[in-house]
């Protein structure tokens, strides 16, 4: 049973920004890539800005409601349209959408068709490569035009779940407010809660503090938007092909790194940061990561602690710094550490709008498709260096995300059951106490629905 | 016994807008102003716009908390520097006074002193006659830059009490959401409450619209700025010289009203308001007004509706609508009148930022000073012609408000006891009926006090 | 005779800028002040605007050759109108008013209004003291919004003849396209020659740099404005009340001035600024001038020393530097001396849009008016203090731009015949024979009329 | 024998504008592209805008005066610099480069390495194909950014001789400041004389409407910028890679055409456009024509008219109007066509900002190498269709220009002597009579020097 389908409008709408002149050839492109093989895919990502208000997180259930939903590319002289079938209503305001969800629409199809004609199809990208890579998300970002001269580094990333308590949720808009106050801006992953909270806190504190550019980034990719729908605050809007691109685009386009309290999700940015931020050559570069929640989520970053340092060792916590109940403070760090690394990207005559110099590793960079096959293959142990385990962890953690909301996910789990995670008896043991906390806590899917575990833990 | 006194931030504050570039002469005037005659109202004035995250609504109360607190003109070749002593903290981040603050601050003492050396004592404002009263306004408002051409009607009053329910309050931002999500803008009388719900609700809208030009104009005066201090997110802010001056400010820049809960501060407007449509000049203007609430607040609108119709009449009811629950539909209406507001304009060729041609009965222009004589001498009775008992109620209702906030109202009731009012019999009981519904529902004072009332009803 | 009357255009011309928003009161006293006593002296200067493309230098054939042109002021409700009869077809485009003269017609409006409304009849202005004259000159100026502040000083006054040869107008031109390559803006007494040609040069210059902000100021007076009209591209109108006015406008404004040549006006300047900076409290003030022009005008800058060095003394040349034939050096030297007066103004806490710390002597404050008894009772010897010796001089050589160029003075030189000049005679006849170099080189006249002199020196 | 070699200039100079966000990879390529095949082409076309000041129109004669200059491309983390080697000085005031000859420097470098890259080595651009050819136009313009939405038709380009008359240079100055009073904008091939004329009058006109936005676009090749180095009022430059491409901008961009005076270079214009005219397929659509010039040019337009109703018939005269000395009636004229293009586009939906629906022979799009054999072999006669002759008469044109002013057409001549035309006798001596008018009237080159023709026509 899914919800009830809705009532939908059915509007032509005209593109603003990067879409707005086109060559002939181009609209006709614009018009295959989007009628063919990519037609689901900008289908669904479509349906998932236009339904910012709903609090559906799960892909597949937000589909089943909108059956009739259909987007299709019109050719003009003029450039094109794009002719929406009952859309949901509420991306309408008498009969007009709003501005910020149209620009989202157009975002979308701005990087779905980028991605599709001038990345993958082009030879000059080496995908296999981890310059290749870094190469394709940087004219993603560019191309999406997120990259700014003339700006001081000020971009705080705020990753977090999307399932958390009113009390954390408060917390976000109260770090994002004082975040705002000190002119900084945000970048998250859009959706609810803590990817959320930091961005409305941050617009009323540049509001009260009449600030002029105000930057609100959510960075999405494809399997994620429909669960994690970017709210309309949210004024550059980026859709990267894959988790792994959509995580390296945050590291190299942000300035520090915001953790708040969360699930699978926020465990896997975790790992990866780690990881990174783990390489040799690294070390030298400032980059401020602070863990932080209200008083009573300090069990939480107890937890997350405990299981980073009997994972990865005593010296990660070199690396991040964990403020309980502090927003104030927390915003106060922020900003200071934005100095050392104006000083440090200066000195350097290194670009403030992307990070060029981070060192990723391929292993965190190749996609990783959780199959059933590839999730049970994963070496879970700690018999191999620091930076290996935390890829696969991180691996781990993100075929749980992809099991529990990405549309894909929860059909391979409906056919084959739950994922099999094996591995050394002691870090499973770990592990499992991890994901049982998320979900005792709630933090695996939105308030309401009891979580019926998409893995199994195989010791 | 009141509050602890707080620990303050002493600064030195440079102006921004129409203060940067002042004659010597002009700077010398403003020292003398701000610190003979007029330094205590400026002192409080100051306060109540530094104190904007208090949860106070007491003027006495406020001034107590800080003693020692002060504000001083200090004057340089180059301009003007304000002195701060002891001033709440909240009002800097990081030592830094906001910016908002910072202008709210330096509007304070511009339209305290424009009034003082421009208006009061310059023989060509005569304040004895309503043409000349209207200049006094226009000229306040166009020196603090509200008066803005090359705009089309878009403002909406937004009337409604500072102590609401949770639910009431969240209503208020309901509407002002979707008021902004129509391109809306929002004018208030500052403070918590139904004065900032809209704000807020508006400040999203706009931010999800994209759109440029968003004003949040407050409108204060002297006595009532302590005890509804505004809100940051006010970005126009003007202060009246008196409670009429402000009602007038109201009607005459405003293109549509909204009403929402509210106490006699909210019953004061309504029946002002009411007392000029019913002047037979004004009946030609297209002048929409609503009045809304949740579904929980349908009883207290019948309750005004009531009182109205009982006292000034049926005909009452032409002049407003009552819509309950319907956010959505409030903002289409009053979408929706802005034509007509505009198309009676451009036909008569009347200016779009003021209202020149509403006709104000010098009964609702002259300052009314709620001594306990004057309050005792009210003629409230049915048995003379409507406009005058609207304004004689006016006047009950905004002694009331003196006694229940104003610092000088409330040092009056402290010396004398409540203010006596006498009537008619049967007017007197429905008076009574509705001051108690205002007690009984909170409306009073701001949630967490019992209510002494500061009146008496003799019948 | 007076040349043919012109065909003319009837325009209803709305207003820009500051007389947009006009209360019911403004309109009427402006429709009044308009109409009665000011109505010709309104008439005389809108139609000077209106003629900048006039090859006339005359103010009284200028008049003659319109003698239908009208302007008056209609009531709306939404403001004002300027009903045009009559007027000169140079000024518009297909029937439509060209924007930068439209700007002209209202600036002119403006301050005669300002004056006569705000300043003569206001009773806070001192117009006999020394510092009620400047703040009026500030107010006028303010009102203009000229005054700007986050401006670095960098406005160049320019000086000299409106009737100058050929290579004299190419190479202001030149100095003004070097002053601009260097981000300096212009400021000039309006009219064509030396008052036009820096504009020009700039405004290229301005354009290769793609300047954001470019200021061309132009200062008139009423007497002299129509002879002088502004070129549409002054893009910053003030007209001050009188010459004195004008003068004071000029050294309070300016950050330095270049001296080009002229005749008797450019000389009436150049005793203005020496009397006022050999002022003891005005030597330790950086205040760059310089004298410059072609290399065939060199012998012109000797005349000007020579007789500057024996009227006033030596000491004068530590005041000005000449150079000649380097418009690349001058501008140079202009652009480094802007620093000094930075760091001065720094130091000193001076605002830098209005030097107020310029003293001026009253002498050089006071109106003169240039009667046949005024100018015969001037005392031209040097048997008195510098500064004096330097106002009776300026006031002579303002007596014969009077008898000149302006209608007032031609009126009275046809009445009475030429103005006699007295005094010691060496004196007085270095200064027959630099007027009759002006004379001889056509600095009197613009190019084409013989030059009928309005004095005569009686020794 | 050559120029002396003048003093240059070192210098680091950073970019603006599309250069600033590079990617690594990028910046190798484009260093690469610069330090090899296209370093000669970069290094010529920089010395062209870095000498715009130059009085010289041969591209040889420029580079042999400047042995030394040299440019190379530097590489910093933070993006690219440009290092200049004995750079001409007059590029640079007190050190600076001129801001508007920095966005030149780098447009040259944008362009230059955009069609190498991304054009010339792509096979999507099928550049033997109408469309493709087309598709490539639009995308290089595009990337220059000169393609802009929101725009009304408003652009005209002006077409003329690069050495005529000083009366006729005041005349295009005059056609340009009416133009530009009625809020016209100018695109023209850079350079000097009729092409720079209009730029200079429309800023004026500009400045007195004080137009916001001020386009002067400039559409330069690189075997013609040597020539022609653009105007630094030039605010958009466009190099495109040959001259059919760069004649294709002019048609696709523009809005209507004005045709002053000219030699060689205007008749292969005049020939290009009747070509493409005649073309059944625009008969369709408004595209407004102006042959114009001072009362003394009228015989030159009664040449250029009789050329062409005696080669192409007398239904070319439909295609323009010719108007002599009337400045005002010229762009009153422009004006009112802008009407008839924009209604015309909004009928069929097309862009305002580039003309898809003109159609274009590939015979005019075709780079034609004016080679001594290729000259030789035009057919010129009128035993062929229209088009077809018009294309082979714009070609002759074409190389004699070659011939004329681009290095390598002048090095051609200098190695094999005159080209050689042959064709039908008659119109060979239409041919002939037009070229020798061109002569005598000094069209062909810059005033002062004797023109050697670089043909020979062959009856």
């Amino acid at each position: 049973m899914h919800p009830a389908a809705q009532v939908g409008v059915n509007a032509l709408v005209s593109p603003e920004g990067s879409l707005e002149v086109l060559s002939q050839h181009e609209v006709n492109r614009l018009k295959d890539t989007s009628s063919n093989g990519h037609h689901e895919i900008l289908r669904r990502c479509a349906l998932a800005v236009l339904s910012c208000g709903s609090p559906l997180d799960d892909s597949k259930a937000l589909l089943e409601s909108h059956p009739d939903f259909d987007i299709e590319v019109l050719q003009q002289d003029r450039g094109i349209r794009l002719k929406l079938t009952q859309a949901p209503s509420e991306a309408f305001v008498d009969g007009e959408m709003i501005r910020g969800i149209r620009e989202h629409l157009f975002a979308v199809l701005r990087d779905l068709v980028y991605v599709s004609n001038e990345i993958e199809q082009n030879p000059r990208y080496n995908l296999n490569d981890s310059d290749g890579i870094t190469d394709a998300v940087f004219h993603i970002l560019r191309n999406a035009r997120v990259l700014r001269t003339n700006l001081q580094p000020n971009l705080v990333v705020c990753w977090g779940g999307h399932s958390i308590s009113r009390e954390e949720y408060e917390y976000t808009k109260d770090v994002g407010y004082h975040l705002g106050l000190r002119g900084l801006d945000i970048c998250t992953g859009c959706g609810p809660g803590a990817m959320k909270g930091p961005m409305k806190g941050a617009n009323v504190a540049h509001a009260k503090q009449r600030t002029a550019l105000r930057r609100y980034i959510g960075i999405s990719e494809p399997g994620i938007i429909a669960a994690e729908a970017p709210n309309p605050i949210v004024n550059e809007l980026v859709i990267m092909p894959d988790i792994e691109k959509r995580l390296e685009a945050f590291v190299r386009l942000g300035h520090g790194i915001i953790v708040f309290p969360g699930g699978v999700g926020t465990a896997e940015e975790i790992l990866y940061l780690l990881g990174l931020l783990s390489n040799e050559e690294n070390q030298q570069q400032p980059f401020p990561v602070i863990f932080t929640g209200p008083a009573d989520s300090h069990e939480y970053f107890e937890q997350i602690d405990h299981f980073i340092v009997t994972t990865l060792g005593e010296e990660q916590r070199s690396r991040y710094r964990i403020m309980i109940d502090d927003p104030a403070g927390v915003a106060r760090a922020m900003r200071n550490s934005m100095e050392a690394v104006t000083n440090h990207r200066r000195q350097h005559n290194d670009a403030f709008y992307f990070n060029w110099r981070l060192r990723i590793d391929p292993l965190f960079q190749q996609p990783f498709q959780p199959t059933h096959d590839a999730m049970a293959a994963l070496q879970l142990h700690r018999n191999q260096p620091v930076h290996l385990l935390a890829a696969n962890l991180r691996r781990a953690f993100s075929g749980i995300v992809a099991g529990n909301v990405k549309e894909s996910g929860i059909r391979a789990i409906e056919q084959h059951g739950p994922f099999q995670l094996h591995g050394e008896p002691e870090l499973m043991q770990l592990l499992d106490a991890l994901l049982q906390a998320f979900v005792s806590q709630g933090r695996m899917k939105l308030a309401g629905k009891a979580y019926n575990p998409c893995y199994r833990i195989v010791t």
